[in-house]
């Protein structure tokens, strides 16, 4: 049986460990389990100093330097790490920028009269984005200007004699002459990717500092991919505004059929959340008087509810157990961070795994293929397959845990703006700034990132913010982050009122009443999903632009306490390069290289003014972030 | 020391065993040295079953069930070896197109008159290659006609509407079918691998038949850039015609400067060649009688042979038994292949190691930053960094083996059909297609793939050669296998007399005569470097249009007997796409996955026709392609 103590070091959201204890009693295996049965785990692999780079190997080496010191060609444990570490960033920038080129396809099509399901929802912010880009916006109808963005998009990813838009227009001047003089501006996002992964091949860049340059170039095309994907899916779907829901395992419904939509691109789930009302009849009819019940899981959670308010039911490491509950009937996913273990869940159990996208399918899972063309007919089939499924739904075997937290999130840039300008109409800003100046408000941290199975679920993130609130910090979420925040009721104005200091209770109390919220704003403010990560840095741009400084001189840092895919891997190198000093709390495979370990955590500063702080114990962790914060705020002479 | 029987496990080659025992006495590290170190290699990562795509890992899958048999996300070891494989072709797709494209920005620059070192010397090429990809030539004066085609070259790069132009202007209508049918078309080859690098992150594709389609689509991307390679060179610097010129370490001289160029494009080297007799009397005065003395290794060496008859002092594995002779004054490097043990022996010796392209540098070498603009420039910067370092050679360090083959080398498809339309005119592929029928050749095989720390030297491809040489197959040949059969005298009339089965020496005596060659022709024709696998490509296409079948229907088959990078494995894809039974010599990380496993040896074959042999042996692996070929030809009914 699993001790409590087991529990806690598994996860420390109750409704987890609910479910934990369910699949221990039922012998069913998660990602913990798994994970366990991995160890020991490979400290090649883990330090990064093994090279899989051709069939002359596998080589590695030894840390002690009492076995090989070389790779067979002569790497270096430095080369080696460097490489696998450009590999890491260059695929983590292949799916945040898949997942945009998706999006920039589905606005052209949507401009095109192709994709009628798609019309275009929010033409303030296309018109925010064609004038960023340049694109002269009085003379185009809606859909010429859509035409004429998604154009600039796609002509993002093919290399060519311009430094790719979405990375140039959305730094400040100060960024790009950095990126300019150290040779790490990108002229095409999949150009980028193919460069590095050309150059981490067998026989070509083998000097470690040069590859890091090379990550950073593709990291910097991975901000582009990100901010794209954000851009885009306003545009299509939206730009979030605040907005009220509910989060944990208890979102699922006993009576309703709960359909939980995993993955991260909304283009589908949008859909499904525009039409699933319209199959309540049916699902009642089919037994479930609560009608049609979508939840959110991962990113493609984070997208449905910053936008339609569907509540979260969980985020990445936990997938599996809102599969465990019993009570899912369909969970329909797109792409990125998808467990291929759900298959063998769903195959177990009555739950319709349904996957939509060509280039990510699962053996188990049914799939319905996806297309723009037809989405609104798709959604609706997904959905009367989750209707299908629940009729065969065991109530025996349904076991679905009571927690459900509040939670408000939707702060995209524009809605973080608009409640500012509550306080200040003429000069939004000018709030926020003076609260910085003042000290009421010593920095802002934007937490990100995913969970990770080598850390007690959430149990990094909730333990910093606390920490870092009552320090009267400023905090930002997104991703699995925001998730986690959201679980342990953060995202809301009663942990303002428990946890923030004195000063950022001030702020935030001044400016939710201003907004008409009747209370501060939530101690967390939801950014979105993982390629949101673009809206925090949009914010910072705005206040270092405002304040005639660089990035590199605000006191404002980033944290990923739970990180896990390549993907936070190549965010955490564009926040690096974009200046902030940039929170791992999960050792990343580097240590290996003493050369590359030490440029990226201290040498890298001297070149991009940001650096990578790696601490595993988030108490330490918090006291270094203050430490940058306080660093910074020095340095501005406030 | 090193045993004669240690020496003949590590090569064939006699010069390089001489330096090897060089290196020995010395106590000099060497390739064979490292791998040694490395043992026992880790087992999971020769089977591919290792995974590192998130810091949950790194995870592995016991092949024999006993420990874990799931990555700790659920992902099974065939979903694991699919990701790797997918990643490896990636990444050798990234390495082909990138040479590729670097050369389409020098044609466009040429043709721009940017590049006034870059003249089209090859228009006949450059009307040929523009009328296949459908460009009206009679319009258009030579400059514009290279803009053309240059711009076609760099939008294959960006994902578009159409497939890749270079990949499918090339083969047969029947195999364009079948890659529409099984929805592997690439439409950029950028995009393509950009694509692959998303389908194979974390949480994303776990289908591994899925996987390994997306491995083909990027791997027909592998093809267009290989192939676009061979056309843009010929364009730029001539397509090859037979030359003669010599091999093995004996090439190098103790009365010369000593410049060996390395890597794989000849964008630079090309123009090396071009000024090198310029800076003879340099050289001379300096002290060097000889003057400058080319000589070339991997496969930049290749296509400096091909097109000014440079001798190729060696390949791959023993590139560093060149610098151990103790008289290679300077080593140039583009890209690919190099090994960065080169930089400490460049340290520990008076040779210079000059790297030469931005993503490809070596600590321990001189950089000098190679541009088009200023090309014959940077070339005698070069050279006399060369002669520069000769003046500080110790001419008592210094060892040159007495061994130097002759061979004949530049046998471009054009050439082969040039050499057929001697006999035949009006229908120069008469000849060949008639022999093939009427027996006298069995069939057709082409070499490619590098050599191998783990098999020795050269022994693969020789052995094999032999054998299927004196069951009359045609044998064809590029990249380090070329250079095999050059070091051991294959390239030569006499070893047609040697070799050569009966009827197959009847055919390359007749045609050799015939072309005025005074003898037969090589039995194996060297086709240049590892992107002119595209040429053999192209021989077979020819032959199957003429035939009126599909590239699955010919008795032709391929075989890269000591594969070693990731390019060898796109190749090897893109081979068995387009219908050929592909043998690899070299156990590729595979085995853990046993489906995959099955699926590329044996199920592949009914959706594509061709298929992989794996076998170490070289006997039997010559048994095997030879009763495909006999498979092939009942088939045909001949």
């Amino acid at each position: 049986m699993l001790m409590r103590e087991e529990l806690q070091k598994r996860t420390i959201t109750e409704d987890g460990q609910l479910m934990l204890r369910k699949a221990d009693q039922e012998q069913l295996e998660t990602v913990w389990d798994r994970f366990n049965a991995q160890a020991p785990h490979c400290g090649f692999g883990e330090l990064g100093t093994c090279c899989r780079n051709c069939m002359q190997g596998p080589c590695r080496i030894d840390p002690f330097g009492e076995g090989a010191t070389l790779g067979a060609c002569g790497a270096s444990g430095d080369t080696i790490v460097a490489r696998n570490l450009g590999r890491a960033i260059a695929a983590g920038t292949a799916a945040h920028s898949g997942h945009a080129k998706h999006l920039a396809h589905t606005l052209l099509k949507s401009a095109e009269g192709k994709a009628p399901d798609y019309p275009i929802r929010d033409e303030a912010k296309l018109k925010g984005v064609a004038d960023r880009l340049g694109i002269s916006t009085n003379d185009k109808s809606i859909e010429e200007l859509a035409k004429a963005v998604a154009r600039v998009a796609l002509e993002d990813f093919s290399e060519k004699e311009t430094p790719v838009a979405w990375a140039a227009t959305n730094v400040t001047q100060g960024r790009v002459e950095t990126f300019i003089k150290h040779g790490v501006v990108p002229t095409g996002i999949d150009s980028a990717i193919s460069e590095l992964m050309h150059r981490t091949a067998y026989g070509v860049d083998a000097d470690p500092i040069n590859l890091l340059m090379g990550g950073v170039k593709c990291a910097l095309a991975d901000f582009a991919g990100c901010h794209m994907g954000t851009d885009l899916a306003d545009i299509l779907f939206g730009t979030p505004k605040p907005v009220t829901s509910t989060a944990n395992l208890g979102v699922l419904k006993t009576d309703g059929v709960n359909i939980a939509l995993h993955g991260h691109n909304p283009v589908l789930s949008d859909v499904i959340a525009q039409v699933a009302s319209e199959l309540d009849e049916e699902a009642k009819r089919a037994g479930a008087p609560e009608g049609v019940n979508l939840v959110g899981i991962c990113c493609t959670g984070n997208e449905t509810l910053m936008r339609h308010g569907i509540p979260s039911a969980t985020h990445s490491v936990s997938q599996e157990l809102a599969m465990l509950t019993g009570a899912v009937d369909a969970m329909v996913v797109d792409y990125q961070c998808i467990m291929p273990s759900l298959g063998t869940l769903a195959e177990c159990n009555h739950t319709k795994l349904i996957t939509t996208m060509s280039i990510a399918k699962i053996p188990g899972a049914d799939h319905i293929e996806f297309t723009e063309e037809n989405a609104r007919e798709t959604a609706k089939e997904i959905i009367r397959r989750g209707i299908e499924a629940f009729k065969s739904r065991d109530p025996k075997k349904v076991n679905i845990p009571p927690q459900q937290s509040t939670m408000v999130a939707g702060f995209s840039t524009e809605a973080i703006v608009g409640a500012l300008a509550k306080v200040d109409k003429d000069d939004p800003l000018k709030p926020l700034i003076d609260n910085i100046v003042n000290g009421n408000i010593q920095g802002v941290c934007l937490f990100a990132g995913c969970n990770n199975v080598r850390v007690s679920q959430d149990s990094g993130f909730v333990s910093m913010a606390k920490k870092l609130a009552k320090e009267n910090v400023l905090l930002l979420a997104t991703g699995c982050g925001a998730g986690a925040f959201a679980r342990h009721g953060l995202l809301t104005s009663e942990a303002t009122q428990e946890f923030g200091g004195d000063g950022l209770k001030a702020v935030l109390t001044a400016v939710g009443e201003a907004a008409g919220l009747n209370g501060p704003l939530p101690l967390v403010l939801h950014m979105g999903s993982c390629v949101d990560n673009a809206r925090a840095a949009d914010v910072a741009v705005a206040v270092a632009n405002k304040l005639g400084v660089d990035l590199d001189k605000l006191p404002v840092v980033a944290s990923a306490p739970e990180a896990t895919t390549e993907k936070a891997i190549a965010i955490g190198t564009w926040a690096v390069a974009a200046g902030l000093p940039t929170h791992v709390g999960v050792v990343p495979p580097v240590l290996g290289g003493a050369t590359v370990a030490k440029v990226l955590t201290d040498e890298v500063k001297a070149i991009f003014g940001g650096y990578f702080i790696v601490e595993t114990d988030p108490m330490s962790a918090a006291e270094k972030l203050l430490e940058a914060i306080k660093e910074r705020r020095k340095g501005l002479g406030i």
